[in-house]
């Protein structure tokens, strides 16, 4: 039973002064705006956990000959520092110039370390972080160096390190370990590097996907005595959490930052309301006007989903499970059916469900010719590829990440990325989200470090909604947004701080 | 700080068997559809609290011309019972077709009486009750008789009964106490005739407003030893009900209906997103296509007014105090400005704000011509409409519920239900949005009145959200929707009920 | 088969000076913004034919009881002319106040009365007029009159006329010769007056409906003679000049304002894509979110509906004959559906097709309970009303325009307006597309009175291009919008004159 | 000036029998549907006119390193012969199968093989044709080749030829001449071997971009005493044959299929909704929702441009000259504006005009940093990019198709496809848009094929708007779309055939 908590839970919260909002007629400090768009990234980025996908990420492959591991080279960055392991601290000085133009895509970290600066707020903080390795994940990095952290930092998934950056930062002196095309022991000795240092024990955890922090409880359980909080970012990684604290073997306080609101509709809502397209374009040029498509799961994603594709002239049906959702399917004009009954008729499938084995062999085969099948959701199981390895079936891979399955009678099912996600395999994630989420993590681990003793337990909580808030207001300058600003008597009749919080916690935007 | 609880706490509720999700493929009991539209109700339809209108509520005037008040005449139904005050139980029969024609609206209530007629699961239950009076709850209050309820029932609002409805009820044997005009004291007085009566005392409330609850506990505090729950629909109510429970003054369990995700989905997006529209253009006859409008405030109702005027072609403008909200309406393609940026160059203000004096004399002073104002938050505050009550100003009424205040240099302002609610005072609430909240208010009353010791405390309770699904279930049938049941596989591997609750607490759909 | 043109056909046509394009930097005449909402009009505006409504548009009925005919009456205005016959001189000042609100409405007759004021392009001009007589018809009588014209005039339809409106223009001068309420007798008598006089003789004719056309082919077929042209608004009259042309019997040029493109887009797309909630909303007081709805028709109209209630939320099939316009439906994003094939499961049913017995007996036979039946198209026959006069059904009148027809089993059918034009007998048309009407029927008769011998034979004309840009061109400082001028090396580079015409007679806009 | 010819033009035209619509409820052909995604082609699909792009299509070479000129080899084909000049016939099986897959995708076509195999509408034409020469084209080339012509081919574009496809047409014995790198001179040369044979004269053009028939005016005049008529299918060639119709040179009839309906709707309106998203997501990976764009043109392409960025969130405002055009923006919901007023705000220029210097030197100088300006116009002149072509501005390639130029402050411009077509240059044109111009072309080299001496002029036709109709029909089964039939009786009121056409002439869709 929920219970409303209004806004006490939060009100004992203080946030500093470098972290109130900003309102539009205060000075601006973005009025030169950032250059959005780079040289192209050296590949895509990423911002999922690193269980949901990359089994075949071909393309991160770069071109550097070397086989040796790096495990088995001596390198040492031009300060003679020599605590960390990536690929070849050569390629410094071009994964700087990414970090740079990442940095102009990122705003808010960089109005943060501005704002920060002089308070230092995660001075004495020791993070030990394990993250994909990328441009927009080393200006965090850095961002959280420059408010006082010390970091040692390894990757979580062996595929989506970029060289470059690790190099990057290697040279500029921080301890990481990580590179592109880790076999499951490096990963594992990458991890333990981090956390096992003579003289250096961290802090803070900074988790995508929970592999550092099982690692730790498994190995190291006593360091939890010093840890003051974890943040962890993926559904998989909370997903764990929340049974550690179910199961009372949380020893220390967590950070959801996956459900954070920013996040949450940022992530879900609104880029896959553009990724969906994108990624369908990509893989198959296909013409969405006046095609029938079906979306299974009418949640964040299936609404940006169903969103896109309506407007672009699609047809779409929604499945649901869930009755709630289900009635804002009809209300938001889609017709509500079950999958089997319009399964011959539809030209496309996607799964946004989070579930297992919503589109069945049963399914796969009562298709129509050239019907695409791709998943948006949060797993690969959506949709029973394995269903399809059988003899009877051709596969034939057309492009990159387009399979055609070919039954006996010749029709072909298109499927997209192997049924994992087509917005991670197909589509790019834009900067403008990883600054969201990257904020997002910041101001947690701020939060977790600086809280006084007693206002966490051991348990698993959600951002305190002045900071997500505090995120989205970090956002509006890129849109030129001018936010109004409470008079004291409209504060007063509203029963509100004029900088927030603004709504009761289970408001639901 | 918002703390994660899954499920758990709903987990110890059990729905009865009749209360069960029904799918697709199971028997449809709806496959006869009810008239939606009957005969023209005989006034607008009401779904918000007593406090947020009807100061002129002129046109619910009927023409009956006897002056002498209920009080004092004599009155009997057809089986001698005299207990209820109405102004004419002769209007009994033309109330009861009016109800005949609600029924046929209003399927969830009408398949709830038929799926609970064995249990009877309100025995013994004695409900007082102080909601409109109108067709739509004569077949709530019937509703709840059916499942085994003694009801006793007064209006919220002193103009919006509708006395041949509250004759039928009286007709039937409902003790009602209630007609349209009365004054304060009879307003007081019938209350206190539903409340203070020989040998029947209530176990439970439902409220609309709070005036009910208010009475109760300035007159009769003794009796809520034996009340089991109030049940409240309104803002205004439930806002006094978290005030009596900060203050550690409520003394029973009480149901937040107001803010249930059906209600607030479809009361404020849905229902707002065509209200809006049919307001503006049941005042002004005015073309959408090419307007400047700003919308004050980017809740729910903000959202449902944006969408609809920008889908007609209009440019709209929001103004928003959340920085979430505001990054919302950024990412939904609306400018994010401040009132002042835009009001010399819009054509139409709405204030969606629940706030005061957020368009403010200077605002007023700076509209261009013909600019239109009205106000569809929740309140009569939102335009400082006080402020244009000054002798250099002159009003004329152009039509009802349309002012033009004009400028001594002849610019003329159109102010639209004198800055009232333009939704219920300019348009019509659908009665499939009252059947929503009817419905939630029934459950909410069988669930506080079976609900185990000890569940609920003294304190205030959102509806339990396999109770909010289960009004949404009831609703689907209405749009022909075909809802997916999971698997044994799939519930398991979700880790879910295939009954539901679906989501967690904290989900924001 | 069509032959390009290029713009050859008018090239020869000069525009005056005072008809330029006015661009955004040159100085604005319409900075100060008229009011665009006056008082309620004392009924609703009318713009299309008199042969396509108003068989019983009861509710134009005025209070006044004096039964005498004002064929029988001896009235005087106060200058002591006698040359009209309205209802009651005595309500001029009534209608005088109704008139020059209108005005506000009405910006470029008002911008045409101005800038042609020297130059009197009309003057000389003697014509006749058979028109619906509103406020917004006496604002282009009276724009006529000020540009150089003798008005005389007679209403189009029995029933539209608004008598104080009449009793004004007549008050002014104006020879008026209409009533609300005319016999058939009467009204061919009305029409009589106009042109048989003594002493003057039309040379131009403005007809809605061709019933004036008509009247003096059959009557006094000399009078063409010295007639310039005749400019023609309605679909009825446009198709009964073209069967003229096409026997070789019309015997003076014609132009047909229907079919210009500022009048299409705007009566047709725009309007209907706002009248159409507009009606049902007004009518029925549904909620569109979640409704089925089958347009027949995806003309301008169709279209229209299509994106308004896609965007309510409501899901939409389309019917066609036409394979393009089916295309077009499909790439919209609406299954393409044969009426049979939807008819038992829609909500709503709307005609948008100009054809006869779209929805016969066997389609409404075979709608479920309660499903709303209306039109939108051209002519009252789309609906085969006729064929529900049958004793077996019961017909019930639940509220103005409403009808249930209820089937022996029960089953009610809502009909609306009996068939008739939904957006006429239940919407309002916005003075904005009236003033476009009126606009454009001002420039086509200056243009054809002003024409060069030789330019117009005796054949039907679209408006030339340029008037039609020209038209558009007064309307867009209502939208503050701001058109770009092309600059001379770019007017070369296109081979177009900076003031247009813009693009080749078959553009499609 | 206009005149309306209702449909007297096209009575005369007779539709063979195999060419009737086929309506839903006939034998449906294509209930097998086809694959509508193959391998992927061999590269980007083209649609437009040869002079509209492909300066630097680098993206099209092929690794095959043989330096020789097709010129200086001798091939044959598997059956010896030799009368064709492409890359390598030994690749001939490879564009077989992209062929084989085209078919699949252009079910309109192969109906019309189908429908038409008895009667061979072309038996006897010689047909001359310059094209891109792709797989889609091939389809083309084996349809006409089906229905009884003979062809000869060169290429429209010395770098778009796909060789495979080339020899796989070779290999079939048509004689192709076209390779891709061809040199200037190669083009000529091709064009000429098409044309100058002994012993085989044309009798029909097919062109796309004017080039061929230029070289028979210059080279062959006499060649067009027996040409019994011109297709041509560019923006460009139209140009040039109406210019030679007005100075009365153009000696045989010409068809205009740039301006069907179909084509025009499908290339411009509804294909540009979906490639300006995927063109700037391909090269810029940018985020569209809250982004401010300005599209100069609201025309068929700026109207898609304008409402796919709409429904992704974007904020539009639009530049147009033409007043009615703008007063379409205007009741869409966007802003008009002239260029300078947002110049300075938005993140996005996007020119859709076919004007030049729509964006000059001065506008680019005020542009914000990271604006990107791009070109979806019909030429490469809107933006004027050689004013970047100075001294004090560095230009720096970030990846293909994308450019930085950055001024001496460090501003930064993206400027895309370096002003080109962005929907050529860096999105794909889908298959069934090249299937719906494709048969266009071919009804239209049968209409001027088979039509009786007298029918057509020296001049230029648009397509007759029954065979416009004819190949939108054939296109509906793609979307199981089902058409309604007119009845004899509605037939007979509507005043139409039951076969259309159903519009007239002027008719805008």
């Amino acid at each position: 039973m929920e219970k409303w908590d209004g806004n006490e839970g939060t009100s004992a919260f203080h946030m500093p002064e470098w972290m109130q909002i900003q309102f539009a007629d205060q000075k601006q400090e973005f009025n030169k705006r950032p250059t959005k768009i780079g040289r192209r990234s050296l590949s895509r980025s990423i911002s999922q956990s690193s269980t949901d996908s990359y089994s075949s990420a071909a393309s991160y492959t770069d071109s550097s000959d070397d086989e040796t591991s790096p495990r088995d080279k001596q390198q040492k960055n031009s300060k003679g520092n020599s605590d960390f392991c990536v690929k070849n601290i050569k390629q410094a000085e071009f994964g700087r110039r990414e970090i740079e133009i990442a940095e102009q895509e990122m705003p808010a970290l960089m109005a943060l370390r501005k704002r920060a600066q002089g308070e230092k707020p995660l001075a004495g903080a020791k993070i030990v972080g394990c993250t994909h390795i990328t441009a927009q994940t080393a200006v965090l990095m850095e961002t959280l160096g420059a408010l006082g952290a010390q970091c040692r930092w390894a990757a979580c998934n062996i595929y989506s390190t970029l060289n470059e950056v690790a190099a990057a930062l290697a040279e500029s002196g921080f301890p990481v370990f990580a590179w592109k095309g880790e076999s499951e022991d490096d990963f594992w000795w990458c991890i333990d590097r981090c956390v096992n240092v003579e003289g250096w024990q961290p802090n803070m955890i900074l988790d995508d996907g929970g592999d550092l922090t099982h690692w730790i409880y498994k190995k190291y359980p006593n360091m939890f005595k010093k840890i003051k909080g974890i943040v962890e970012e993926s559904v998989t990684g909370v997903h764990r959490l929340y049974q550690l604290s179910k199961a009372g073997k949380l020893c220390v306080p967590a950070m959801n930052v996956n459900d954070s609101v920013t996040k949450q509709k940022f992530d879900n809502l609104y880029c896959c309301r553009e990724s969906i397209l994108d990624g369908l374009k990509r893989t198959t040029d296909m013409m969405f006007g006046g095609k029938q498509v079906v979306v299974c799961g009418y949640g964040e994603v299936g609404k940006g989903c169903c969103a896109a594709l309506k407007a672009m002239g699609s047809i779409v049906y929604v499945t649901e499970i869930d009755p709630i959702c289900a009635l804002q399917a009809c209300m938001d004009g889609f017709r509500l059916v079950k999958l089997n009954e319009v399964i011959r008729q539809v030209d496309i499938v996607i799964t946004c469900t989070g579930n297992k084995n919503v589109v069945t062999r049963e399914h796969l085969d009562r298709m129509k010719n050239s019907c695409i099948v791709c998943n948006m959701g949060h797993s690969n199981t959506e949709i029973d590829v394995a269903s399809l390895r059988t003899p009877e079936l051709t596969w034939e891979r057309v492009r990159s990440q387009v399979d055609h399955v070919i039954w006996p009678d010749g029709k072909r099912i298109v499927l997209l990325a192997e049924g994992r996600l087509l917005n991670l395999s197909c589509s790019t994630v834009p900067t403008f989200v990883l600054s969201i989420t990257a904020t997002t993590q910041a101001l947690a681990l701020i939060e977790l470090y600086n809280a006084p003793e007693g206002r966490y337990k051991q348990d698993v909580y959600l951002l305190p909604k002045k900071m997500d808030e505090y995120v989205a207001s970090l956002h509006l300058p890129t849109f030129d947004a001018h936010l109004t600003e409470l008079t004291d008597e409209q504060a007063k009749y509203l029963g509100l701080n004029k900088n927030g919080p603004f709504k009761p916690n289970y408001y639901r935007y």
